[in-house]
This record gives structure tokens, C-alpha cells and sequence, in this order.
């Protein structure tokens, strides 16, 4: 089994509005520094998972829309608690609908918050 | 399937009294950088795996219970060998008797003993 | 010339409203990921540059005051713009007003705002 | 499930002839920052998965083979693209071949390019 | 003082042409990671030391007249060791001459060619 | 000016007696992450700060008189507090005494303890 994975990161405001988040609560903001991997069980005809460049700048184009954005501002998000769990499915979910998957197995997407905190969210495809 | 991951970190001396370790048989010292990785299916009622806080303070308690310390005069590790493999497995098992694991389908934990190597152990729940 | 440098990291939210700052005038985040560097010619008498616990709270506390805040309410900043430069001045500012710096000949603070950036200021002490 | 993880890096040169690769069809260059993984459901005798004096020389023997060479002038690639996917499965093959891998259930083998982009082939065994 | 550092990475592929390199005398290859660090002693009418968007674009500008180049057959180098040491004091030569230097003190620029080396040239301005 | 850095890691025990330390008073260990830069005004006949594999040799052989011991034992360190800046200063004065320095205007040795704390001895030369 073969997996791909490109890095880039994304800087944003947002809230939590639970009592569970404790000083999360308000209005704060993040770095994420993404990484999105591209599972395939056998490789294509060119020798990779995917094209990098393409794989590069899905996850720009994707992480664009809401780069330097107040995530509780944002349609949407509207209703949802935008956690780093829930924030790694978007960007999955995002990802799956902007690239081809014809061959992929999965995508994961992590989301590290800061050097001790990271999540993650495996889509399995097909 | 999403994961959370903390990080931290340990310092601590023991041996490795088999000739099979060559010159770590000696008394010397790690630090372990500590990944603890918690897997779920689904997301809780949060919208999280687990309470990130409540995470990271398991691993650091869990920590602190060898921190500093020499392990070859512990109780708790009376005749093991503990290789990285080992204490990984240990940092595991008692970060499963810590935390509410209900939901939980694994914890991993990941040990870091310098840039160049590492041990990881899976631990399976429910 | 010796050094000690302990590591730490916030999250918060700010704007930089000015043309000059592009998509970042708008309502947005950072985790800075952000080192202090004591320097001392000489070490002390207990041959160190500063006890390392002392160092790492007081950063830890400096960070507190603007952890998970929105720095566009903060009177602090009132009528400043919190580029990554002024606040890693600011935290560099609050670091030798909160230990004892005698002996030291500066202080050092970078602020790493993601994996592609960061700036430092450097505060001669003394 | 136990992994044990081992890390080293090459300099060597190569050109990707397809114009898939864009840019990268002409020679080039690059370091791989190589990690090998190998699992084991249980531990061996020792309590490890592996030497990991026997697994680092393993790494740096095959890695020895192509380092500051260029790929496409040696008989092991004629014919073959030298995609970092290639590659990562080229080094887990090496590996299996050159360490007793009896009791490993598999092999994985990750290449990181440059900081924003890694690949890896996992290989079972047995 | 100040300083703004930004980050960006090349691929390339050169020789080392003198018995003094051992076997980096043949054609080999490598990613350069590679920061370049701007020094200010007092900010800029914005808060800043640079504008960074212009600080990246202008590195990544300089790194794209090497990236994916055999420097062997770069009329820019004929006749020149294309070392470590070498290629940092070119990279911060070619800044020095992209960039408004007004203000600056200096321009440092480091080229990591794997993680356990790196080498480093500061040119000092006005 | 220019500077190279090679960076290698040692494991070892010690214990730091004095109430000073608190918990690091007893025996316990740490791995060291080591970087030793070697700086100089200008390049040397082969266009380089230093031949960089004696700079990693040298801090190889230095890092070896140290690997997988207990510091209270050794003679060498008989009536010294092994904190982390004295270390940084032994291995910077090692490498003084093992290499030609001539021409090099300082070494600075960094040593890691966790991803949290560093320090740094700086030895001007000449």
C-alpha cells in the first residue's frame, strides 16, 4: 500500500462556544499545520499515488477558503462547533470533492494546533 | 475514524543487563518524547475525540510516575527489560486505566528515544 | 557566552488593520510557537544561566495574559499593530520585568507563527 | 502491535523523462529523509521488535547502495521511473531481503523530499 | 534588533569536482531547506521588519533559478564548488539584490542538505 | 562570515546534587540532541567553513567518550555539576582540542534536553 502526502498550513479566528472548552470558549485563533495523505493500494501509470502538484494545490485551494477567516463568521460553519476533529473532516470532505479519487483508498487529514496537539480524520473511499 | 494526539515528554535513567543490548547495558539515560494517540470511530457529543485537556494531563500524570527517576529501582519494573518497545506498551496500559476509555476503539503510544528512532505500541480496546 | 532557551506556545485571535497586511487585516489567528533565550557571559553559582524552571513559568505566565484572547480587545495593545515583530518585543518586555535579569545580558524572543515563519527580537539587558 | 522505527537520509540525483513530472523530467537532485518501520504483533525475546543496531546498519547499507549517485546511470533503476513512491517500495524490498524478517508482519518505508511533501509504501510480509 | 525569517526549499543537482569531497565528488543531488533571515535594528512605519509576502516571494524567486537544475551546467556557477557554504553566500548575494535593503542591518541565509548539517552565511549591509 | 553545524545525540545518566534542582537531583538521564557550529570569516581552499565529515567525526568521537555512561562516575567530571550549559562548555572545549581550528573564529554547541529547553556555550577562538 502507497500513500502521498503534501503539508501546507492555515492561520484563523474562531470560538467554542461550550462550557467543555473552558478558555476556548471565546473568540481565539490557530495555526494548523495541515497534512493531507492520499492512500492508493497499487500505483497509477506515471509510478505515484497522484500527481503532487495537483495534490498541493487541492489542499491550497482548499485551505484558501478559509484562510484568514473568523470561522464563526462563515456560512459554512454555521450551527457547528468547529473543532480540530471536526475541522480535519472538512478538510477531508473538501478534499474528496476536488480532486480525483478514482483509485484512492482514503485520505487523511491532520491537523496539528500546536507542537503537543494534533488530530486526525481518515476517509475511507470507494 | 479520527485520532487525538498529546505530546510530552520524560526524563529518566535505567539499564539493559543482557549483552544482546550491547553498550546500553550499562546505567545511561533518555529523554522520551511521549505521543499518545487516541482512536474513536465517531465523535463524542463534543464533537472531539476526548477532552484534549483531560488528555494531556493523563499523560503527564502518567509521566510523573517515572520522571526522574531511576527505573532498574522502581517496584514496578522488577524484572523487565524496559526497552523503549516496553515502556510504550506500559505508558499504554496505564493510560487505559486513567481515562474514561468508553468509545475508545485503541490508544497508541509512540516513544521517542532520539531523532533517529523510535517505538510505537497499539493497544486495542473494547 | 552561554544561553538557556525554554519553549512554549499560544493561541490567540488579532487583526492587523492596515492595507499594508492584505487578507491579514481582517479578524484572524496564530498559534505562535515562541522560544525565550537568556544570555549570560558567565554562569551562576549553581552553573547555570538561570534556574530552568523559573524560566519556563515565567514565559508560561507572560503567555497566560493573552492566551485564547482576542489582542484587537485587549487595552495592552490598545492603538498598537500586533505584528509577530511587536509582540515578540511585548513578550520579550514582560520577561525581564518578571525575573531577576541581573547577570543576564539580554533576552532573546522568537515567535514562530507557522513552519515557513517567524521573527525574534533580541532585548540587550544591562 | 509493536513498531520499531529507524531513520537516516540520502543525497543522490535523478531526472523523472515523463512530461507528467513538469519541471522534474530534467536532472535534479534531492535528499530523502528515510524512515523504516518494522512491526511485530509481540515482542521477541528480548523485548524488542528488533536490534535496532541491526535495523540502523540495515538502513544505512541499503541506502549506502544509491547514495550520491545518480539513479540514472544504475542498472537497479534501467527502465524505471524514480518516483519517491518508486523509491520508498525499492528501499522496503531491500530491507526485506537484507534482515531475518521472520516474526515482522510488515515493513514500512517513508521518503520526505523536502519538508511539505513525503510518500511511503507499506509492506506486508509473511 | 529584529529579524524576520522566512522559509522555502529547492531541489537541484550538482558535483563536487575535487578529491576533497570523497564521493560527493560525482554527481549527486540534494533539497536544500533553506531559511533567509532579514535583520532590522528598529521596525518599519507598518510594525515590521519586512513585508513578509514580499520577504517570501523574493526567496522563493531566487531559489526558482536553481530549482530542478543541474548546477554543473549553470553558466552563473561555471567555475565554481558549488558547496554548501558557497550556494548560502549566493543565495543571500541574489536577496541583497531582489529586495529594497534600505533599513536592513544584514541578511543571513541558512541551507539545511539534511537534518544532522546545514551551513550558514550572514552578509552584513550598509 | 560563515558557519557550518553538524548535529548528532548521546544518551547518558547523571544527577545534579544540589536542593537547587529539585527532582533532577536524583540519578536519572536525559539524551542529548547536539549541534556544534564552527564558524569562520571567510571560506577555506575548498570553499568551505570546515571539511564537514571531521566536523561530524570530531563531535562523533567527542559525543562516544560519553555515550550510555553515568557522568557521576566519570573522572573526568570529579567535583562538577553536569547541568546542561557545562556540558554544552565540555563539548565545545573538546572539540577545540580535536580538530585544527586555525583559522575558525568560535564554536558554539547547543544541547537539546526535551523539545522544551536548550542551552549554549559559544567559544571564541583566536
Amino acid at each position: 500500500m502507497f500513500t502521498l502526502t503534501v503539508r501546507d498550513h492555515v492561520m484563523l479566528a474562531h470560538s467554542l462556544p461550550d462550557p467543555f472548552f473552558g478558555p476556548a470558549q471565546g473568540l481565539h485563533g490557530v495555526t494548523y499545520v495541515v497534512e493531507a495523505t492520499f492512500e492508493r493500494p497499487d500505483l497509477d501509470e506515471h509510478g505515484v499515488v497522484l500527481d503532487i502538484g495537483a495534490a498541493g494545490q487541492a489542499l491550497t485551494d482548499v485551505l484558501g477558503r478559509i484562510a484568514y477567516q473568523n470561522l464563526d463568521e462563515l456560512e459554512e460553519f454555521a450551527g457547528m462547533i468547529t473543532t480540530t476533529e471536526v475541522m480535519a473532516r472538512w478538510v477531508a470532505d473538501q478534499l474528496a470533492g476536488s480532486i480525483d479519487v478514482s483509485g484512492l483508498g482514503a485520505i487523511s487529514v491532520v491537523l496539528r494546533e500546536h507542537p503537543d496537539a494534533w488530530a486526525c480524520y481518515r476517509k475511507a473511499l470507494g
